[in-house]
């Protein structure tokens, strides 16, 4: 990278000058930026102050017709499109993680800010990135990688910059949610709910990525980075999807007064020599009815955030979507186009706290556990024994069904991950444990 | 301003070097600013890029005991203490009007920045300080000023920038807030549900700013501000507070499946010549139980916006105290405080657009009219006739009550302001009509 570059970074390009974008893909999200940055070009003249210009748009399929969009405008030639001397700023909104790794490495090594919509790329190759972008003393802007144009990159970075973060969690995958709510409010199957999500469009052909937590794992990596000022990855993520999730356990939450949500957790831990670190995590999780995030239904996306300071704050709205995301992608347009006129940088990827990553089993949760066990005497008595061995203690036991068949429903207080799974691991091979039918987590 | 202080500003003093605090006011918000700043100095520093030094705090009372704060910070000459050459930011809690402009100004026509948690001083001068801020090439940063550490000043002014708000709505009053929802929850009176609020310290002694709707009409002015582009002063914002509403507007508003909520309301609307206009209002308004408003309870604060690519979004929290004030605060000193180390400026208070005002008349809404009338026939025709002259039509009708005293509740379908006024005027005039018993909005 050249001073030259660097100080026109500083110093920006003077007021009135025009920002020149390229444009990578044009699916739905693409699309709708198009058309955002053509329908309110004035708009964000002024909110600039220099105006937008697409440099061209890479496609990789040209004979694909695209009404309304100057054909001229179109390449499958991303990379020369990228070293265009005019385009001072790509947007990267094609998906997958290596090919769209390749051309935004390329833009920021050549002294461009860059914008994406990317959630798998950045979690997977954020530090990768943050140098690139360091290094050329560009921008790196990724607002709509995390629920959309809900703001929860820049209330991160930006409006929490004077608070401590304790916790965030949130519901951040919609697919999921509408899955679960579906299943909860007409009693359906999983495998039934997801059929519907699939027939609506809430759900992709192939759903592995939503179902299986990792969509969500990638934001709880990118929540925690920001949150707590240090690096975490997708694979720090401990993540559990909701393939497993019965009928009857969405029963069993009801009737105790929760509902099952697919929570993203990343929260600051306090290890047993007293030091912190950081724990991220995705998995089915019991809420209670009255808590903000309950009440988040269909593919709506919220996001709960505990400060020091600022209390309980909570984030709500559609995460995900091809308007949703384009609104977040063309703010973050307006805000590196600003400092492409201005000079003057964004907050960068700051992980100068670099807090260790807590092991999964580290992690403080409660376990709300369903099983069926023998109907005799000294049953309860047996299986308590196991949770005192461990030192955890019960909050609530109930027992139903009949004499051939009782179901025991234990849950418990708040303790650490490891000791939990260590008690299941201990009651499935009792006696008087028949079987162990769900292991879920509460929010406690 | 001289320009090498301008060049100074746009290039930065550079990595690491401190950046010099004024702190104007020392109340609760101030308090817990400095301990903020004291607590978590090193993580600030990596935040910013330098320390942030606190070169004086202004106070009016030199006496007062203040434990735990170096005596040789305290002053009571605030304008010596914006002047020093080693201040570059001046953050200003002190509340007030006059004073703290003088003093704000002061400072901004010196080159430095400001961070300022005052919403009646932004509301009332805010043209007067964005010219000062931009002459000088400086900052002026007030997130704290609309719902404390909610951030809805970075979500308008930069989280939304790429989109075009239709509308923003919201609970911004935590005082009214937790006073209304007494009344709802208790069945309190509204002066017992003030003496409660009062007794814990929700209302002031004086509570006229908070009930009146005042405070919520300088938050509506910045947030109408932000959102169009275009300058709402105070007294652009119609403010009715909720003073009048009675316990059993309440039980009137509950039994049709509302709940009342002090409002503050910014949108675009569309004039009869198809020009564009902003409207800003504050009044106690009908929001149906369903709506992610009217769940909000106590003291809290949620501003909902809908925006034309995001859509809905709702942000929730603490909207008031010391601690989420201070929260937001120093969050602003972080922003600030980037760009006085490395260059750049925030986003300005932009009014580009500069749409006109619109009549608190233009206002479209519906009413909920509670009145009390003669059981004779021909009330209704008579009545909805002075409906129909004004071209508005009827939602729902509800009479009740015995011969001698029955009482019709009116809600109609959304019409101007206007026109609705001029039928409640009608109304009162009519012989069949003995009592308007009350007359609210509804949220449409």
């Amino acid at each position: 990278m050249s001073s030259t570059v660097q100080e026109l970074n500083r110093t920006g390009k003077g007021e009135g000058q025009p920002v020149g974008v390229a444009l990578l893909g044009f699916g739905t999200v693409g699309a709708e930026v198009f058309r955002l940055l053509t329908e309110h070009a004035d708009d964000y003249t002024h909110r600039i102050g220099g105006p937008v210009e697409v440099r061209g748009i890479a496609v990789s399929d040209l004979a694909k017709q695209r009404p309304g969009v100057p054909e001229e405008l179109l390449t499958d030639d991303a990379r020369a499109l990228i070293a265009r001397d005019d385009v001072d700023l790509v947007v990267e909104v094609i998906g997958g993680i290596d090919y769209p790794r390749e051309l935004v490495l390329d833009a920021l090594n050549a002294g461009k800010s860059v914008v994406t919509a990317n959630k798998a790329l950045v979690a997977a190759h954020a530090d990768g990135l943050a140098e690139a972008a360091d290094a050329a003393g560009v921008d790196l802007y990724y607002e709509a990688a995390v629920a959309a144009a809900i703001p929860v990159v820049g209330m991160l970075r930006r409006s929490l910059a004077g608070d401590h973060i304790q916790r965030i969690s949130g519901i951040v995958n919609g697919t999921t949610n509408f899955i679960l709510d579906a299943m909860e409010s007409t009693g359906a199957t999983y495998d039934d709910a997801l059929a519907e999500a699939t027939r609506l469009g809430y759900a992709e052909a192939d759903p592995t990525a939503d179902v299986e937590g990792h969509d969500a794992a990638s934001k709880a990596a990118i929540m925690a980075s920001l949150g707590f000022y240090t690096r975490v990855n997708f694979e720090d993520v401990y993540c559990e999807g909701i393939s497993n999730v019965t009928s009857e356990d969405i029963a069993a939450a009801n009737q105790a007064g929760y509902t099952i949500k697919l929570l993203a957790i990343c929260e600051r831990l306090t290890r047993e020599d007293g030091t912190e670190a950081v724990n991220a995590r995705v998995h089915p999780t019991l809420v209670p009815k009255e808590h903000p995030l309950a009440t988040v239904s269909e593919s709506y996306n919220a996001i709960f955030v505990e400060a020091e300071a600022a209390g309980s704050l909570m984030f709500y709205g559609n995460g995900a979507g091809g308007y949703p995301t384009a609104s977040a992608v063309v703010g973050d347009i307006v805000g590196a186009s600003r400092n492409i006129v201005y000079g003057g940088r964004a907050p960068e990827d700051n992980t100068y706290a670099k807090l260790p990553i807590a092991d999964a089993g580290e992690a403080l949760t409660c376990y709300h556990i369903d099983m069926q066990v023998d109907e005799r005497t000294g049953v309860l008595a047996a299986i308590s024994s196991e949770f005192a061995k461990q030192g955890v203690s019960l909050r609530t036991v109930r027992q139903e069904g009949s004499e051939e068949d009782a179901r025991l429903i234990v849950v418990t207080h708040t303790a650490r991950e490891s000791a939990l799974r260590e008690i299941v691991n201990t009651l499935t091979s009792l006696d008087v444990v028949k079987e162990v039918n769900s292991v879920l987590r509460l929010d406690s």
